[in-house]
């Protein structure tokens, strides 16, 4: 329905390699798992299941098939992946992923430091049978990297067999890769936008200030993450231009003001 | 059920000239609309589609026939009628709401500059055959309004054929009618009250401090709008002094402290 | 399902005494309340029907019946039992409790000053033939307690009937026991601590931030309130470890950083 406007941008079609949402579902119920389908599957490439959620929300094995069902990618968020790690348990989380038949998983090291060779072997072992994605940036307020160090850690993780990268901002958005306002911490950004195919990288991006913002100045098909599941709508409207944000992104010269 | 207790302020019944409480659906699922519906149908005057969602949200005649089965008023948000108009595609916009029924139609110039004389054509020629609302003040921290120019703006439009005019602060409350921290702009918002007749004004009012303002200022029966879905029985309990921030505001002075 | 992990902390099987989670309602369809129901069941020991949202939300006693089948026990919010107050239509209040078959009741006055003795006296009354619940903390910011005065009326308010006294903190978290942002106002906390049973006191925290340091402080069988129902599986995680903020909480030594 869309194409009754001219001068939206183009979309890939799902199963795409750019252009990705990942909507952070923190504990829907199943009757909201389909709810949300029925509205945002076609704009949803993964859900991650967040933090340590999966061992505690009813009805797991159901909510997975839901969101496969509709062509949607799931799965657990790092921490879990971290939780399973500390106590010396990787054989362990990798028989929960059988178990769940889960594909894509996370490495990150966003809650306890991991050695980063050792989270390089991490993301190589775990690439041989899976697709890996993997975390970069910390939690934790102290943890400071350098634009360098977010670069060079990013390329080493994509060497190692990580499909994508992601860049760590928190549910909150206030963290990683922006200050502790929300607002874009551009040394980091540019650096790793320079240096790293963008393709590869996904923005966590909880904020609409954020995510205009990516839209702006990397286009229509950035991959943004930790979109909450009731703004799979809003922000595919910001990727088309559909919203006062980026009304005048994608239109010709001639129709601007 | 509400009769219960003496000293609650009247409301009219639906539908009304006056006490309008305006929803913005952003992307709800149909389940989400019916749901919201089940508790909010009798609170609720108009629905907005916000922005461009209308063009992405899958099952929008669907969505459109469960609102008006409610008798709850759906319309397309105003951002929606300056993407055709941009293009120069106004007639493409009327066969868009004809296509889908759509009586109540908003008319606005957030996102783009237009001249208003043009703007009041717009409205003129709409209202033949529909009902015209239309939004006053820019999206755009940069367009500034003097409270003179809001006044003239709202006058000219209701003479041009606006049933309502509504005074913009975006889905977040922090532009337009109030500072950037929410907070009420009393020159503007004064102005307004004083010049323009109050049944004909709705106060885009997304936060709850700034619908208690104008219930404590403006009575039980002000116009508000950009209520999100789940703050609607939250806004009416406001309305009737159920909550603390009203809670004295209906009673006879006798109960007063 | 989360044994899979050693060192997450114990949490009491319901119905229990200590290690409550008091979960908001501010007017949930049936079909919401349900869904709510469908993941947060265990985690959930009462649902307070916001402030006088009970009065104007369509199927009042079917929602009732949804929580009460499920194991939780709903509660009409404190506004409500002063709404009726205020107008001297405490008889009146005990009729609608018993209407709707609810054994708990709180007893406040956030809203409007009620001498103290009489609310004890509130208390004491309802006691006889109910479960009592008492909120300590105005909702108005210029009425301010020192730590004294709210560890006396604590105290006081147990003796005379509550089982549970509730620190105010309203449905935003920035008055009472908060700062006005949010932060925690350590000498009150501090004072109730000292001096109060935990296991008697249940602190409003609708924020994660103020979640995580109750949990950081006090344990994971910390008694919080005001949680919204979506929040209810994420406070689960952050009282069990498993999310970054209280990741190494209750890890043995030996695997901490």
């Amino acid at each position: 329905m869309k194409k009754i406007l001219p001068y939206l941008p183009d979309r890939p079609r799902k199963p795409r390699e750019y252009g990705l949402t990942m909507v952070m579902d923190k504990g829907l119920s199943l009757n909201e798992a389909a709810s949300f389908m029925s509205v945002g599957s076609s704009y949803t490439d993964y859900v991650k299941l967040g933090f340590g959620t999966s061992l505690i929300t009813p009805g797991l094995e159901k909510k997975i098939n839901i969101y496969k069902k509709e062509g949607v990618i799931p799965y657990f968020g790092g921490t879990l992946f971290e939780a399973f790690v500390i106590r010396d348990m990787f054989k362990e989380f990798v028989k929960f992923l059988d178990k769940y038949r889960i594909d894509l998983v996370e490495v990150s090291d966003g809650s306890f430091d991991i050695d980063h060779d050792r989270k390089l072997e991490y993301i190589h072992k775990l690439a041989r049978h899976r697709t890996v994605i993997s975390e970069v940036g910390s939690k934790k307020k102290e943890v400071v990297y350098s634009p360098d160090q977010w670069v060079e850690m990013m390329k080493a993780e994509l060497d190692a067999g990580s499909v994508k990268v992601i860049a760590e901002a928190r549910e909150s958005g206030t963290t990683g890769i922006y200050n502790e306002d929300g607002s874009i911490n551009n040394s980091i950004i540019g650096a790793i936008s320079d240096q790293v195919k963008l393709e590869n990288v996904i923005w966590e991006a909880p904020m609409k200030s954020q995510q205009a913002w990516f839209i702006k100045h990397f286009g229509a098909n950035v991959n943004l993450g930790n979109i909450a599941p009731y703004e799979i709508i809003p922000l595919e409207s910001l990727r088309l231009g559909l919203r006062g944000d980026t009304f005048f992104q994608f239109l010709p010269d001639e129709l601007k003001q």
